[in-house]
């Protein structure tokens, strides 16, 4: 649905800066209206909004005119909220006036059914002959906080503006993620409802966002991803550039797939791929508007840390317990510190503490709170420590008297003391109220991470975050495939290819194969057996029997010459039962035995291109779905994090009698099988190794499968 | 560390409801002391105060007195602030003067190494003495906010008093746990710090709260259990009188239990045998001190629900996806509506709206709010929707205007015609300010619970609760054992039995077991392997020999009379490699193949009692750790829902080939396992089963471990 209207730097600068903004089809009887033409006069811009009425009355005490022609200054923005009937007309009359930018409120359109469909069609294609970008429709306009520019009828704006951009799909959500952000303390550059994102995307939107110097994080709720390249370079461009982008995405269930269906008519993807894609760009995925919100700001306030661990300090052992707890949960690493480190702590804390991260400072402190300062300084000279969190308790209602000033004061000053960021955290999720504002900043600090549970989850996407910002900003997986593997001719670039042709390409690409000789006669068959030893495999090779066992066409563990002989015979034969099929011969190959058995394979998204899959075989893959999945290219190091993340990877690293397998080498051949796949480009269906057979360093594949889209 | 001092109802209702209350060790000096009394005063009990202080000089502007026995009332409450070295006179001054409760605030017992434990202990014989109970040491006091009692060093106590009571271990915490309470809506009946629990355990307090008529659900933050049949018998009660019982339950991970140990003393459980404990009674377990709070507000606002299904009404389509994806994570039902509903619902929603649960009334709600109250009553009344959550829109903080309180108004009108409770849902996790109350109340409703992600937590557990609720009610699992199981006599309850003894102990309690005969030679070996047809399996059978295969002494899939007499020689020989083993014979028994394998054991957890275990065998128990724990008794359903719950389910279900296993008949086999190690009485030390062969509706014990505590 997402149309070719150009939307260009330039214009999105114009449409969120813009000079004036004419608000058209203003009208008493609207409180959409209302809402709009009192929130820019509220923010100073009244003498730069225009009011299009077209009947030219008056309205909110104000004269109107009834084109834009008529308003006699250049205007960057026409704000539609006229009837969905009248909207094509108004855009006209916009663009004759020179507007550029249309944000169109009116619902009606991608969100209900083929009608509405349509009549979005009809309303790109305009703006396309008008020249002019479309944000919405369906939503409720955007508001610009740092130039305090509001063209939006979300009512009780804040005036206040701050370091995080806040995206959303939803209109009706956005008010209470706007007020989450204020009460919070998480203070917005802009917020923009994105609507049915008929011409402008969340991708534009994150893209102009990564340029503007206001924003240092972004949070986006979406359903869906409605232009996915668009949003993966933005999304990408935001991770180098030390912007993290913080994605509730709605619709990883199964029912959510069909509510988001129900009400904006846009596909929901397939949730594993969206965490794959989302993984390689750095993108933060959280599920709640609390973890989203919390875990923007968090980021905006830190930037990239150049470690992922944390160090944490506390009076409270219960919340050192609830922390280390949420931690292993999710995943937030908690380094055990180093000798030096526990060194300077031991040379500080009483007696009866006891050295360890997460630090219990215990009731010492309220005696000496310079305890904090002292031990903050000492976490943060940790090496394996990027940031020192520091829990404390703060006032969530009510402006005093409050009898922990000296923590936090105490706290402030460890912050400047360390070589590290420094963040405070309330021990529940509470509001940051400008009493707790007052004591946070007497200690001369600006910032604070809200809740325990919130905080580590915030914690833990932050690190992960920051490996993957440094990931690309040195480059990596950057420079694509490492070797250009060979690419067929085009006239054999179609249908499926049979095991032989498949084992070959493979080999071409440096990935090892189990040897095999293609025999053409029950003599050649005892030859070949003879020579990798018995017993051997016989599998019939024809790229029209993409099902070999079913047709007879597959004999295991044969052994002595008359038998191999017999199975040579029997397995020929079997071409029978697939009349028609081209047959290329037998193949004889060793058999092998114990080891583990991995599946590796590369198939084609429709939103996002070729995924590699890597799975453990049997029940792992079948019972289990144990798996896990990347967009291509995957470097080295993705490929050892996703063996590692498989349930069953005890099995590759000695459990149950097996021999350890030799991991970096099995990465480099997951590498070679994916810069395979991405090297036979679009036309490529699925490549399969299954199974992949790993015993110790001795790694063969099996089998393997090739498919091109065209027949 | 418990001691015996006698906890009862009579010595709680004094110490939580007392008359009057003596501060022993006011002091000017103390904040501690300062902040109590200032309490004390603050909730009107000054009158019934009496400060003690050693020295007799004024404190806080008040006479004191030098002794307890000096005060000439009678006191039911001594809170003792005085140092360590003081406290055991202090208790014998406090018990001359006939008070029989004592709350020790100082630290350094428990909590304090090897001296601090030898104090606690003194501490502990002493009021065993005086026949005084003990609340602390290591603590903080309590709050009984139902008749305005504060016996407490913690400040800023709120005025208003609710149906939620509040336990914690932590000391630090609970001023953020009480805030939080106040913040949310959740106004609280008692607070209790626990500290170490050296007499008085948080079992004993939430023993005492079930009869409270305030409390109508209790929240508790614990590290350890530390009196497991007290608090088992009191979680047990409060879950039949319909009062929930959440716990925050700190120390799965194992740096958290590190860190408990670390400033508590208290060895923290095995993290799953908790899981399993809090699911017999019907504790729900929570991850954040929110979560708690939250989840024993709706709990006590609601009681238990008749069906844990939620019906959800929203007018934003975003909220309703968040809300599916999160109840699909968390295992809130969401049940698809029946066709009277869908009927009733499509007659009120406007055609471009979609009829699902969760159902969003779209924006045709902005113009007519009435579509939220008949909503609500046609979600009320389908029979899968046990409560009925509206997610709205709340101001998280100022004080107006609002536009939304017509839909709070229709919501509260869809509440008064429901059938079913009705809750409205904030979409963020926000304060219950006064003005967001005057919303609610004049919509008529008395409640909030706040935030999508906070709710559907609670939500799911409020229905986990029920259905536990109603099994304990109807008295479900009350009854013990179905059969009794012969027990053996007790000269034969010891050491390690044979596997062919523990096979006759399974078969006689109702398990079957593959067939076998004891041969005592090789004719009677080849008789028994004609009759059972071939394969057949021979072992040695010998008490002395638990690892039968590691001396020779299993030989499987034998075929043909020789192999069978040349197998039998080999087991019986293989007992020369056992010296001194008492050999009873050589099992011979048919040899099974293809079906699932399953181990079914029990053993003994030294704070909770014997659990049972079940879980599928190879890599599901080795590698992935798949197992399913639950105390005895078990009940039929219960063996289900853990069989149900096992990764590896799909294998009992057909995939991969399987037949479907006959899991009624397997459940009622688990619950014989139970039944049978249960019987066994305290001097069973295993009973294990493994494998437990299924295939189909065929399923049998291959083999089976049982050993005795004594030797």
């Amino acid at each position: 649905m997402t149309s070719s209207v150009a939307v260009t730097a330039e214009s999105l600068r114009t449409l969120f800066r813009p000079r004036s903004v004419a608000l058209v089809g203003a009208s008493d009887k609207s409180s959409f209206s209302a809402t709009a033409f009192h929130n820019l006069v509220e923010f100073g811009f009244g003498d730069r909004t225009h009011l299009v009425n077209r009947r030219g009355v008056d309205v909110h005490g104000r004269s109107t005119v009834t084109s834009c022609t008529e308003i006699g200054e250049e205007v960057d923005v026409a704000f539609l909220m006229v009837p969905q009937a009248g909207t094509l007309d108004a855009m006209s009359d916009a663009a004759a006036a020179g507007i550029r930018n249309a944000v169109i409120l009116s619902s009606g359109y991608g969100e209900a059914g083929a009608e509405g469909r349509a009549a979005q069609a009809e309303l790109v294609a305009h703006a396309q002959k008008l020249g002019m970008v479309l944000l919405g429709p369906n939503h409720l306009g955007f508001a610009n906080f740092v130039d305090q520019v509001p063209v939006t009828s979300i009512s009780g704006l804040p005036h206040r503006s701050g370091p995080v951009a806040l995206l959303s799909q939803s209109g009706a959500s956005s008010s209470a993620m706007l007020e989450f952000a204020t009460m919070s303390g998480n203070d917005l550059s802009y917020m923009v409802t994105l609507g049915n994102e008929a011409v402008i995307t969340a991708g534009h939107v994150l893209d102009f966002l990564v340029d503007d110097e206001a924003t240092r994080a972004v949070a986006i709720f979406m359903e869906s991803v409605r232009d996915p390249e668009v949003f993966r370079r933005a999304a990408l461009r935001a991770a180098e550039a030390g912007k993290a982008v913080v994605v509730l995405k709605a619709g990883a269930s199964e029912l959510a797939s069909r509510t988001a269906a129900a009400h904006t008519g846009a596909l929901v993807g397939d949730d594993r791929v969206i965490d794959a894609v989302f993984r390689q760009c750095g993108v933060i995925r959280v599920d709640s508007i609390e973890d989203m919100l919390i875990t923007a700001g968090l980021a905006a306030h830190t930037g990239p840390l150049a470690a992922p661990g944390v160090g944490v300090v506390s009076i409270s052992g219960g919340a050192c317990d609830i922390v280390a707890d949420r931690a292993e949960e999710s995943g937030m690493p908690l380094p055990q510190l180093d000798e030096t480190t526990e060194e300077a702590l031991t040379a500080v804390m009483p007696s009866y503490g006891t050295v360890q991260n997460p630090l219990d400072i215990t009731g010492a402190a309220i005696v000496d709170p310079t305890l904090f300062t002292k031990s903050i300084k000492a976490m943060a000279e940790d090496p394996g420590v990027g940031i020192v969190a520091v829990i404390n308790g703060l006032p969530a209602y009510g402006d005093g008297p409050w009898p922990g000033q000296p923590f936090i004061d105490a706290t402030g000053a460890g912050a400047a003391q360390a070589a590290k960021p420094t963040v405070l955290v309330s021990q529940i999720l509470q509001p940051y109220t400008d009493y707790a504002r007052s004591i946070v900043e007497h200690a001369g600090l600006s910032y604070v991470l809200p809740g325990l549970k919130q905080a580590v989850t915030a914690l833990a996407g932050l690190g992960r975050w920051s490996r993957v910002h440094h990931e690309l900003a040195a480059g990596a997986g950057a420079d694509g495939a490492a070797c250009t593997p060979l690419v067929p001719p085009a006239a054999e670039r179609r249908g499926a290819w049979s095991e032989y042709s498949a084992r070959r390409l493979l080999s071409d690409a440096g990935v090892p194969v189990v040897p095999g000789v293609l025999a053409a006669s029950a003599d050649e068959a005892v030859a070949a057996a003879a020579e990798f030893g018995e017993p051997v495999a016989l599998k019939i090779v024809s790229p029209d029997i993409l099902h070999k066992s079913d047709i007879g066409g597959v004999r295991l563990g044969v052994t002595g010459a008359d038998a191999v002989r017999a199975a040579y015979e029997s397995v020929r034969d079997s071409a029978s039962r697939a009349p028609g099929a081209k047959v290329e011969g037998v193949l004889v190959s060793p058999m092998r035995s114990g080891g583990t058995e991995l599946l590796v394979g590369v198939v084609r998204d429709p939103q996002w291109g070729p995924m590699l899959a890597v799975g453990l075989g049997g029940v792992f893959v079948e019972v289990l779905k144990d798996s896990a999945l990347a967009p291509l290219p995957v470097t080295p190091d993705r490929a050892r994090e996703m063996l590692l993340g498989l349930r069953g990877v005890p099995l590759l690293q000695g459990a149950r009698g097996t021999t350890p397998a030799d991991i970096d080498a099995l990465a480099r051949i997951i590498v070679a099988i994916g810069d395979l796949a991405a090297a036979l480009g679009d036309e490529l269906e699925s490549l399969e190794v299954n199974p992949l057979r790993v015993d110790g360093d001795r790694i063969e594949a099996l089998d393997a499968l090739v498919t091109w889209t065209s027949a």
